[in-house]
């Protein structure tokens, strides 16, 4: 299976883009001519303190505090303010993977190896020496394309544990009518996050069985040249795996494929949009912020229709 | 000269977009049309713990720490790991004003008021009630235009303490024939940050005397219907001002125009790229991460030519 | 009652300490003399990330990250590390109310002023301009008196709710046979942590109701010229209180009285040590953090008998 | 030199205390009997944003920000708050090494072992196993000593690269009247806080020579019973050391004897009351906050004379 798609040494010994790489000018041409109706969506849940991280997490929720406000204008107190003039300010406290994030490839490692045949002591208690998220921050503007894979299967949500299969991914793009081509982003909605929230919490989301790929699905996209996949789900791939390692699919995905993969993507709103207009293609913009030697990216995502 | 540039009620009562709702879905149709080659351009700056705020400022750098890493793995101490199977992971805290970011129009107050006649005690202690980050942050994909003020002056960069007339914007656009339209948002560069960072660091970039636009300029960016305006420089326009408050142009602009304004935005191989290709227009995406209640956006933004 | 109990004034009209000011270096002679066996018992809960405050409140735990580790040196990539000499380093964010600590004179207020007629406004967005935890913090060496009340009333903990009369703290300390002293720091332990923590976790211990004093001991502490009141609680006093504002105690204790209040205390095992030796008298020292403009004390106190 | 100090097995093969077992009960018993006038001294540093770390330093000074403010409630806008009644609260950001604190035996390493022969990587992304603050957090209550250095040559500070002899240590005891005790912590003034202070500032204290002890005063440490050593440096000893690893005195003290060890200790004013009242031995208090898996320890040190 790694042999089949592994991309090792495809870009250069050098390289710490992988499968971004896949996202040529051309491909981002061709992406922008979708845009259409000139309609924003945005695939990111609210960086806040109610966010899905569980109590006692090591990965935090989003804490905001402040340096400034309007009170102190209000009541005369802030240092050079006159006239009711004054400003905000604030502070933020982020996991890099506690909301809607991109994963690295620094961030996985298999058999003591990151992409590209690194060893995985290049990332430390300083960070990442390479393949952090400053490599590839501002690649991704491609064409996305949505797989609304429960609403292929006519269900409101996946079930927890059920395993993708190439056969429903290729199923729900023939319903979608649309082609995979290399460079693509593919968004896979499984509804978990819709299952998960209907009450407006987060229970039974992280660290908890889900819906999603498993290594079988890798050659498929291998061989389309998917550029990045990202999901609705906290951990992406269907869990469990039954595998011997925890996460297979990180594993041969980030570490072989160099595969970049996406979490706690918002779906449910893009998915509205594709059932009415019938189109599930479009322009995805996903830039995370270029954070020096982190591991993971934190990033407000959208697709232009 | 407020009266003449307000935006308070335009947008009705309840609006928390200002300007922004300029970026219609035609603009942006139009926009995506001038994605020509598939380039990329980051126009952001390093987040990191190098950054542009000076020691013992309340605006911290981004300081960055580890929660699981690589030699952890290698070493075999890291919980869950088999077969060299680990992860890395880590946290961000960020001044969302200290590195490349919007200001909300819950940013500034001015006559103790903020965007369309609301109250300051709108943004306390527990964050912004209303006009945050999360009010637009889906919002900014747009024309951008980048304005390479010193480059049409024949500079470097501009002095410090220059004060951009709408003569010198004009003669820019004309140089570099493009005309502004309603929706834009205005990139414009003074070459302050190519200046201070010469030799590397940061000094005398913040806190200091800067390039920018005055209050004079406000009407003819009302009047063009510009969207929003980002600069290279830190507090975005022309100090000393001369005005009896600190930072006029933010309180006429942020407070009454509900104007969006950008700050400390890398505009340099922004300005090389266009240079060489004579196209000074591009596809803008700035989708600042949704933090709730937050009065400032953390960016990474981009130009698509 | 506020006219009774009253210290604004007492201690001149820029006195910061309020009843500190009764720990006088005679009291502190006489506290160092009850040092006879050379004991030290923690009065500290760990600070982490498995503290009391619960899921999604402004309040964090303590969230614990690494700058460097053992790991790096041991696979050899900490910088200046030869030899296997290298170095472990981390960082640590805090509410300061959440775990162990003193509330400071800053932390409250009633009908819009803080403790010695200061208006509330003293208090803004950039910290305590007085009152704050370096007004104190090296102070709080005294006699500690622990006040077991279950044990007095032959109970393992307080009934959720139980308001501690005048007439309880009196019968405690008869049966401890101490006598309050002007001074005196007093630990009332109410069992309330023992009750939540009885299976391991934080339930109903933070935001919910508990048993303390209430108003009508505040006389009884102010005659007695008791320094401070530590108890282990969350919220100090007795909720629900009756009263039409939420946290009645706070607002004439620290307001009016400047009674320095501690909250989270670990008293168990000092309590223990108290019922076996029968000695519940000792030498306190509770030094907080000296951080500038704070408003708690996030301190580790001990008892040394 | 390293077998002639090393406390490994000494106390068991389980201890993670080291030299702080040498506080004994009756230590501490004697050392509060030294408190003659009750007079307390603080030998901390002020915790905040304008401490000792250099700019861009991994090590943060103390990031102080608000949760709720008094400003809030004079505008009436904070939740609960009726009547006036209201609170303020905060949170702080702190580096454990970056002000005042001790270092724990889980900081350092040498060979690839920590203290009391245990393998380096004990200490990872998730803190230390063992050996950090709580271990020891609730002990350090015993006798401390001045030793006044510069004062006992005639001097204001000493040299920077000054390393201090022996002979220098005995005979400023000599002049200071106090024999060195098993349990003592011992308070080593250089003077180079002082001398950095001069001018307010903090330059030439961190990451710079500095004066202090070396290799050699360690067997006298070892043959004293000393519990601890702290001193107004930045790094403890004397730099450079002219030794093949960096910091040399940490490796055999921290890893072989298990010595604890302060650094950014204030001794100003304690030195002050020490030379007008002629005695340089006194109760010291000082507890570092208990977080958990932490290798520093953040700390309030007081003085009790």
């Amino acid at each position: 299976m790694i042999r089949r798609v592994s991309n090792w040494g495809r870009w250069g010994a050098d390289d710490e883009l992988g499968t971004v790489n896949l996202i040529t000018p051309a491909v981002r041409r061709e992406a922008a001519g979708l845009v259409r109706r000139g309609e924003v969506i945005s695939l990111a849940i609210a960086f806040d303190r109610h966010g899905p991280q569980p109590p006692g997490d090591r990965r935090p929720n989003a804490l905001h505090t402040m340096l400034a406000t309007g009170t102190d204008v209000k009541t005369g107190v802030q240092p050079l303010s006159v006239e009711g003039w004054g400003y905000a300010d604030d502070v933020v406290t982020l996991a890099t993977h506690g909301a809607t994030h991109w994963d690295c490839l620094a961030h996985q490692f298999y058999d003591f190896r990151l992409y590209n045949n690194r060893d995985c002591t290049l990332v430390r208690a300083d960070g990442a020496e390479c393949c952090g998220v400053t490599a590839f921050a501002s690649r991704v503007v491609t064409r996305g394309v949505l797989l609304d894979v429960p609403r292929a299967l006519g269900l409101d949500w996946l079930p927890i544990e059920h395993r993708i299969t190439v056969a429903e991914l290729e199923r729900t793009l023939e319903l979608e009518r649309v082609e995979p081509r290399s460079g693509d982003v593919l968004l896979i909605r499984t509804g978990n996050m819709t299952r998960a929230r209907r009450d407006g919490g987060w229970d039974d989301y992280v660290y908890t069985n889900e819906p999603g790929i498993g290594l079988e699905a890798l050659p498929w996209l291998h061989e389309h040249g998917i550029a990045g996949v990202a999901t609705d789900t906290w951990a992406f791939e269907a869990i469990p795996s039954g595998a011997s390692i925890w996460l297979p699919v990180h594993a041969v995905a980030i570490v072989h494929m160099g595969l970049l993969l996406g979490e706690i993507f918002e779906l449910d709103a893009l998915a509205a949009s594709c059932s009415a207009d019938g189109v599930y293609e479009f322009l995805l913009a996903a830039l995370p912020l270029p954070i020096s030697r982190a591991v993971g990216g934190p990033v407000h995502p959208v697709a232009v229709k």
